[in-house]
C-alpha cells in the first residue's frame, strides 16, 4: 500500500483531473453571434418547440452524471460527498478515455433518499444518463428502481450492473476452458449487496439455473425470516430453486462456480477443496479479496480470479461500464434492461477469447488494444439490444454507434496529448 | 435576425458546445493506479480528514456551475430548462476562454424556489463558485440572497452584478469625457428588474448620491404603496434622497445620466432632449435597446451604449463575468462583495481608457489585447478586494492571480485549437 504522497501530489497539480472545455471554437465575432447571443436565441427556440431537440443541440446529448451521496466509496464507506470526488473523478476521465463518453460527477451533501430522487429528476434536462455510483445498499437499489421507472433516461448502476457484466463475461470464458454449461453449472454467490444481487440476477437472465446466494446470515431461500429486505425477497424467489439452507459452506460443497462479492477472507482452502472438479473461484472484494489469488489455485481451484490489478485474471468493471454508457448514449436508450448486460458480457468473453488461457480469461482493461477496441464493441451490442427491445431514440445502427464510438476514443487520444501537457 | 439555420448546424455538429476531458493522462498503470484505485483511496481519505482538501484535491476546486430553472432566458422568457441549455453552455465556452474557468450548466427541471435552494445546497461539494443565471425576478434574488447566507461559497448573479460592472466602468469613462463626477451626477435607472436593480446599488456603492428608480409604475420612492416588492422596497430606501415622485418623463428632466435596464421603446427623444447638457444614455435592454444607438445622438447624446455588438459602445458582460468568476475562485473567496464588483469596474474601466472617445467608451469584448488581457486585471481586483475584506481563503496574491489566470487562458487557447478541429 502507497502512502499516498504520490497520489497527493497528482491530484493537487491541477485540482483534480477533469476539465471542462469547448467542443467548437470561439474565435470570432460570427461564431460569438451564432454560439452566443443573438444566434443562440434560435437553437434555444427550437429546443422548446421540440424538447427532443436537446439531444441534437446541447450537451444532453452526450452527457452522463455521475451521481453519489459519498455514503460507500470503494471500500471506505461513509466518507462524505466531497471525499467521493476523487473516486467519481477518476470514473469521469475513464469513461471519456475508454468510451469517449462525456461526464460529470454529481456528488451530493444529502443522504436522505428522498432529497436525492428529486434532485436526480430535477436534473434530468442536462443528461443523456446517468450512473448511480457508491450509494449504500439497499438505498442505491431502490434509487436506481425508481429513478428507471420516473425518468425518462438510462439510469446505470456501476457497482450492481458494471460487476455483473465482467463476471459473467468472465465466468463464460472460464467454464468454456472447463468445459461446463453455465445453464447446468452449480454456482454460489456470496455477498447479498449490490454486487453479488446484480450478479445473481444477471446469470439468471444468461441462463443460469443453479444458483444459490449466501449473506452473513447463510444461504438466502425463499421465505428466509432473518436479515432479510426487498432486494433479498426478491432475488431469493429468482434463485436456489433447490431451496437449500445453510451455511457458505453448506452451499459450496459441490459447487462449480464460487463467486464473493462480500469480504476480505470470506473465503477458505477448505471450501474450494468441497467443490466439484475442475472448481471456478472469483474472489471480487476489493481492494482486499475473499481469498487470494495463488491460494484459490493452490486449494484447486482450476481457474481462479480477484478484482486486482497486481494478480491474473483481473475482474474489473472498466471493461464495461465505458461501452455500455457509450452505446447507451448514442442509442439514446431510454432505459437499462438485462439483455443489454448480456450481449456486453457476450462482446466483452468475445473479445477476450483471443489467447485464452486459464490464467488470462479476460482482456487487460488498459492494454492498448483493449482501450482503442473494447467499448466500441460493447456499444455496439448495448445499442443492438436497444433497437431489438424497441427502446432505442436514436436511429443509429450498431455499426455506427461502433464506429462513432471508435472515432471519439481516438479523438480523444489527441486531446489528452494537449490537456495533460 | 437570421433565420437559425446556421445556428442549428453549428449546435449539431458537437451536440453542444461544450465537453468534459481530462486534465490529467490516463496511459501507464502507474497513471491508473494513482488517479483510480488503489491510489485514490489516499486523496478521499486526505479530504474525510480535512474537507477543505477537496480544494486542492478534486475539481471543486476549479469548477462552477451555472445555475438555471430555464423562467427568464434571454429575452425569450420562460422557454424550460432544455431550452436554456444552449445559453447556459455558451456561458460556460465563455468563462473557459476568457477566464479560464471550468464551468457546468445545471439546468432544473423545477421552478419551485424552495425546492432550487435545496439543490444548489445539495450540490456545494462540486462547486467553488455558482453562476445564478436567467431566473425569473424576483425568485432569483432571493434565492441568491438566500443561498449566500446558506453556503460556503460565492454566489454570482450576473444578471444583476455583471451587469452593473460594465454599466459602472462604461459610465466611469463617460462621465470623464463629459467633464462630470459620479458623486453629483443625477442618473435615472428605467428598470427594477435583477439588471436595474443591480447597477443601483453597484452605482450606490461606488458612490453616486443622487439616483433614482422607475418601473412600470413611476419613480421608486420610499413609501410607494404600489406594485412593490422586498427588493424595491430596500432600493427605494437606499436612492432618490430628494424624493421624486411622477413618471419617468418627470425623472429625466434635468438628468445627467438616463440607463435603461427595461425594453424595447422606452426611451424618447423629448426625454433625451430634456436631459442636462451633454446628457449620457445607455439603452440596455436586450436583443432590442430602449432607443437605437443613433436616434439617442440624434436627440442630442454626448455618449450613448446600447447591449448591442453591431453599434458602437457596447455594454456587454463578457467583459466582467469571467475576470470576476476566476477572481472568486482563485483567491477562494466565500461569498461576493459590493467592494469587488466596484474594483472590477474599476479595473474594466481603466482597461478600456487607453484610446477612449466618446463613440469607444469600452473595450471590444472580444478584441485579442481584451481576450487576453482583461480578465487576468479583473480576477486581480477581486482578489485584492477578498484579502482586503479578509474573505479570501487562499494565499495568493494578486499578482499570483492575475498570472495564473493569464496562464490558464493561454493554455486553453491551445486546447481550443485541438478540441475544435
Amino acid at each position: 500500500m502507497p502512502d499516498g504522497k504520490r497520489a497527493l501530489e497528482m491530484h493537487a497539480k491541477r485540482k483534480g483531473k477533469i476539465e471542462v472545455v469547448g467542443s467548437v471554437s470561439m474565435r470570432t465575432k460570427e461564431e460569438l453571434s451564432e454560439y452566443y447571443t443573438p444566434g443562440v436565441a434560435q437553437v434555444s427556440l427550437a429546443i422548446n418547440k421540440d424538447r427532443a431537440k436537446a439531444y441534437d443541440y446541447t450537451m444532453k446529448g452526450r452527457m452522463a452524471a455521475i451521481l453519489t451521496d459519498g455514503t460507500r466509496i470503494l471500500g471506505l464507506g461513509d466518507i462524505g460527498p466531497e471525499a467521493g470526488m476523487p473516486v467519481m473523478e477518476g470514473k469521469a476521465l475513464l469513461l471519456k478515455k475508454l468510451g469517449g463518453v462525456d461526464a460529470i460527477p454529481v456528488c451530493l451533501d444529502t443522504k436522505d433518499e428522498a432529497q436525492i430522487l428529486r434532485i436526480a429528476k430535477a436534473l434530468e434536462p442536462n443528461f443523456a444518463a446517468m450512473n448511480i455510483e457508491d450509494i449504500e445498499t439497499p438505498k442505491c437499489l431502490n434509487i436506481v428502481e425508481r429513478l428507471s421507472k420516473e425518468m425518462g433516461i438510462p439510469i446505470f448502476h456501476d457497482d450492481r450492473n458494471g460487476v455483473a457484466v465482467v463476471t459473467l463475461a468472465a465466468l463464460t470464458n472460464a467454464l468454456k476452458l472447463a468445459g461446463k454449461k453455465l445453464r447446468s453449472a452449480r454456482i454460489v454467490v456470496n455477498g447479498a449487496g449490490a454486487a453479488g444481487i446484480g450478479i445473481a440476477e444477471l446469470l439468471v437472465k444468461a441462463g443460469a439455473e443453479r444458483i444459490c446466494l449466501c449473506d452473513t446470515s447463510g444461504i438466502l431461500y425463499k421465505g428466509r425470516a432473518v436479515n432479510m429486505n426487498l432486494w433479498k425477497v426478491r432475488i431469493a424467489a429468482a434463485t436456489n430453486r433447490e431451496m437449500m439452507k445453510g451455511t457458505l459452506s453448506d452451499a459450496v460443497k459441490g459447487a462449480d462456480v464460487l463467486i464473493g462479492a462480500s469480504v476480505e477472507g470470506a473465503f477458505t482452502a477448505a471450501m474450494i477443496r468441497s467443490m466439484a472438479k475442475k472448481p471456478v473461484a472469483f474472489s471480487l472484494a476489493n481492494p482486499y479479496p475473499e481469498m487470494d489469488y495463488q491460494e484459490m489455485l493452490s486449494a484447486g481451484a482450476f481457474i481462479a480470479a480477484t478484482g486486482r490489478s497486481d494478480r491474473p485474471n483481473q475482474v474489473n468493471n472498466l471493461l464495461a461500464f465505458p461501452g455500455i454508457m457509450a452505446g447507451l448514449i448514442e442509442s439514446r436508450a431510454s432505459r437499462v434492461d438485462g439483455l443489454m448486460l448480456v450481449r456486453s458480457a457476450e462482446a466483452i468473453a468475445r473479445f477476450s477469447a483471443r489467447g485464452m488461457r486459464r490464467d488470462r480469461i479476460i482482456a487487460d482493461p488498459i492494454g492498448k488494444n483493449t482501450v482503442l477496441g473494447l467499448a466500441p464493441k460493447v456499444a455496439a451490442a448495448v445499442a443492438e439490444s436497444a433497437l431489438e427491445l424497441g427502446i432505442a431514440r436514436s436511429r443509429k445502427s450498431p455499426n455506427e454507434v461502433e464506429l462513432s464510438v471508435s472515432k471519439a476514443i481516438k479523438r480523444y487520444s489527441k486531446i489528452e496529448r494537449v490537456t495533460s501537457r
